[in-house]
């Protein structure tokens, strides 16, 4: 990872600011001869597209993709592949507040210190918009792996609020506006959520991230760990502030046997007895889902005020106007699931680089 | 990050095995005139060193590092250091029980998924004698920073058991055998892990790494966070399952107000009210102290037996002898802050290539 | 370099097909706060384009430049600055020969045998239109570079038919439609080529490059060499067959004595008494102006018939008919100054993040 | 190619001194189970080594190689290949002038320029002895492109003669001190060659390597061209100042229908006609031998004096003593050959990431 490109064989690099005339990326490195089409792509866009709920924030972009190049006749080339997203909704209006004061918790004022300019409309280049082009490749990227490897994400958790994970349903995230695999929490969550909301306040959440199917053997030791990877990808994302394998933090309160995955056969098969590694060992996939798990901090775009300086140093309050999101958490859950699709497929091609196959 | 190189800049490549004549990394990127020698490189292999307290392995190795290249009378040339440690307590045994069988949550049973060969003795390049690698990287490191920048590891967690923050004293640190910050935990704690040792057990911990004197503007967005590269160098570590920056999975249920860290003017400079979000912010360093950490695991190098299965796909039962660390996570403490101090000289010099300075 | 991206601090990556909707390139790592708009790059893109002279394709493109991120308010944020052109004289016609058959010299041949794919449209990915990209990226490249550093780029050889280097005058390079730094050249060469076209054939030449006022020190040893870094750049442009640095394949035939440049002293200064290594040493550049040339092969897109076989095997003649320049040299004339600013930009930042300032 | 790295996949990073205590090389991303020893190595380092005739360096080095790492009962596990060769013969002798005055034509003076300083013995990082490390790289790369490929270089031009290419003859490249296929040039060019070397003078060279079996499709546009990266891995080569490919500067001056290699169909199989394009069409392989060339300056190590100033700015002349090839380009055939093998295994393991096996 580096600057704005992503990946070491299946690259993505994103670019574009919120309030610009569109943003994108390119994808290079994708194996040729792969069905392709804007139809692949803009479902997952859609999942993750503002407006939809009471949840999410208001402005509206319909984030239509179109593909530019490395697609031929409804097949991928093997060439670079390039998505642009037209920005439509680019509200006309007054920034002169937020151009001249640092909006706490924000980037604003790290993008001045270190560039000593930034495009403050919008959020510009740190803007979450920028998470649109990761689902857009992410959809590519699934792509690449194939029918065989599944990738879901869930919020399993909204503030303080935990799901039931007996009560697991993956069916369950696409009926209730929060991706939540409880259907037993959507009621208590959304009161909860209108309640934060109307205070003018947000809040953090947690998501997992489980990706099935994927082949023994994915990762590069050591500085190419599949879980450093997935680590890295997910910690890019905005407003994220953990990331987690399998047991995670949980699993510093454990003692060896109790976390130990043991092995068995079953039926000339290796089985695992149990899955605290989350599907990865020594940096390397196991054969086991791969389970991973972020956590996002609540936004600090909201109407509370909050101590600020402004550009020139002087002293104000600073309240966040405008059409956000009470839990930038529930939109992360499809931008995940495509970094972890991305990781998935970077490995495969390199995997397949060393050791063939 | 990429097989077994880190860094961009800053460079580290690392090789060997653990039972290899020698281990060894090279260092490109170095800027030149930096004053070097072993001595300044081998008090930090010192201090991760086994054999120096009853809480980790006996091994015995006295870890003395010579560097090899891109140093001239006292000081760095610009051209690749390396640097090289060698083995010398490869204890000779009989590997054939772990030749065979597989120890459920290590690497054995990957590497030979994926490569269809491992070298088993003492765990091959798995193995975490391949961190000492690391630690003299990050000597290199904390030269390139300055001595106005520090970068420090403590251990928060030992298991279940956390320090109390209130009494948290850095000196405290490098006098307990555990790199605990707190006195009043050592005597619980040496207990604790006399027993888990006893037992034939092992447990996990949780280390926080704290860099101060870190300028403002450190950071590559979107794809070259600081906090990315941060997470990914963490997880890179063997046995980690967790990072978290600031506030970490804590934030997940904190509200907007709650977790804003509130801007300020002092005396002419920014000064911040509080340090949530761990001295990252939109993956830029903000001035404040850079604040992480990470969870290791139990390592699964135990006597308690374990189900598992041979090379050949039979049912066994696995125990782990020899000289194992009852908790890895206290000998990642210096890893930690070697991984730190690689990360925060990589994006120093990135910083100055793109924005001068 | 790596698939479609080249650069390491200053990176560009470029997309498109000849007959897409559209190109265009990424540039990413620019330094911020520099003044920058379409008509920066524009008049070099105008200098490249097609359909200028009787001596270049007829193919009309307006090759109209937008920028669509990384500009604020006229300056370059540090974000990624992304361009794009319209492909807009497709011209429509009937595909049927080209996508059957299999143009000698062509890159068609060997996209299938690798990707078993290909857009055969005007060439698809392999078509010269790419180099619009690099020209466009040159561009800002040269802003990077500061008005300090210029780089320019002339027709030296077409044919068989040599410049006479004692009139050499860059003033006459913007002149001639062949950008041949000698006037005296300039009538047989319209002659020539004349000929050359009307026999339904094609030519080869030699291109030029000086870049004055380079700063000393750029180019990292010893797989980052400044003149590495060009020869990979120059080679990567379409229809290139050889690169070579200062005296280049001439000082094989040279003695020691012949080819040193001799050091002296001058008002305090040093100097050169000649450039036979063409600015650059070990692969670090000496303060001496950076001199580079690379041989363009004459086109396989002739009217001249030559034996090729059909995509299922068959033997065949083939004719390229269309809208083809007799000597694609010639636009190669803007491309390679813009490879050669790129690879000096990326070399001022790769500098500056190992020294400093 | 950055620093001291290059390749993607098949990656390797260089380090070490001309007079430090060893040089050597670290090889990552090489697949395993390929059987590999010293003894793989070996041979082509005494290829290289000097002191084996008249014509050569009297530098007396065994070059004895050991691997240290990434290889366990004789074959690779995947893991990075530590490299070592000790430096035994560095003539304890006193660097007074060369440490003060800058050689002509020698990286000495830009070393300074561009890092303030350098280790002067013997040429320090500079010094044509890192090449070793490259023969030995290349030693393994010929394991991952196995038997079915061969790369074999020869000096086909010695100053300013040329061989007569109807006569030769791999097999007389082994059997004379120049590595010429041409059993007829030996003697003249061995009186010419003294005759050099008695008046304290150098020549130039003019090496080409081809590789044989290369299979079709080896290669990636646009900017990871297979002869691109040929020829970055060639001029990267100490004293090299040209690059060229198939029929290179030549084809400069051929028309269209002269440069056409036509395409047949013989037993069902792709035949061409001739080899102008040397192997390689729009930056992939074609299945016909890969033909590259390069060209070596004269060393400006030579007993001729030459003006030259010191470290401290006083005019001087300089003659450099000591035990010098009087044509470095002899010993340059066995690296050439290194080079473009490890190109080639790193482009192997390149279209297999992305396309398969």
């Amino acid at each position: 990872m580096s600057y704005n490109t992503f990946g070491h064989m299946f690259r993505v690099t994103t670019w574009g600011e919120s309030h610009g005339p569109a943003i994108g990326c390119v994808i290079d490195g994708c194996p040729p001869r792969i069905a392709l089409s804007e139809a692949d792509i803009q479902p997952f866009l859609d999942r993750r597209r503002p407006g939809q709920s009471a949840f999410t924030t208001q402005r509206q972009e319909p984030d239509q993709v179109r593909i530019l190049s490395g697609v031929f006749e409804g097949q991928t080339t093997g060439t670079p592949i390039s998505l642009v997203i037209e920005n439509t909704d680019q509200r006309s209006r007054d920034y002169g507040d937020i151009a001249q004061t640092y909006r706490p918790g924000h980037a604003d004022l790290v993008y001045d210190l270190k560039y000593g300019i930034r495009d403050y409309r919008g959020g510009g280049r740190s803007s979450a918009r920028e998470t649109a082009c990761r689902v857009a490749a992410g959809a590519v990227a699934r792509k690449v792996l194939g029918e065989g490897v599944s990738v879901r994400g869930a919020l399993v958790q909204l503030g303080p609020k935990d799901i039931d994970r007996t009560r697991w349903d993956w069916a369950e995230v696409e009926r209730n506006p929060f991706f939540a695999p409880d259907a037993g929490v959507v009621e208590e969550w959304a009161a909860y959520l209108a309640a934060i909301r109307k205070a003018g306040s947000s809040i953090g959440a947690v998501i997992e991230v489980v990706a099935e199917g994927v082949p023994a053997g994915l990762g590069a030791p050591i500085y190419g760990k599949l879980d450093a990877d997935i680590a890295a990808a997910f910690m890019s994302i905005n407003a994220v502030k953990g990331v987690e394998i399998g047991d995670g933090f949980a699993s510093a309160s454990l003692t060896g046997p109790e976390n130990a995955d043991a092995l068995f056969m079953r039926d000339g098969a290796l089985e695992f007895g149990s899955n605290h590694a989350g599907g990865v060992l020594g940096g390397i996939s196991s054969g086991q889902p791969v389970v991973a798990r972020f956590a996002v901090k609540p936004t600090s775009s909201m109407l509370t005020p909050v101590p600020s300086i402004t550009k020139d140093g002087a002293e104000t309050q600073v309240i966040t106007k405008g059409r956000h999101d009470p839990c930038v958490g529930i939109r992360a859950v499809p931008v995940g699931e495509a970094m972890m699709a991305c990781v998935l497929a970077d490995h495969l091609l390199r995997h397949r680089a060393q050791v063939g196959g």
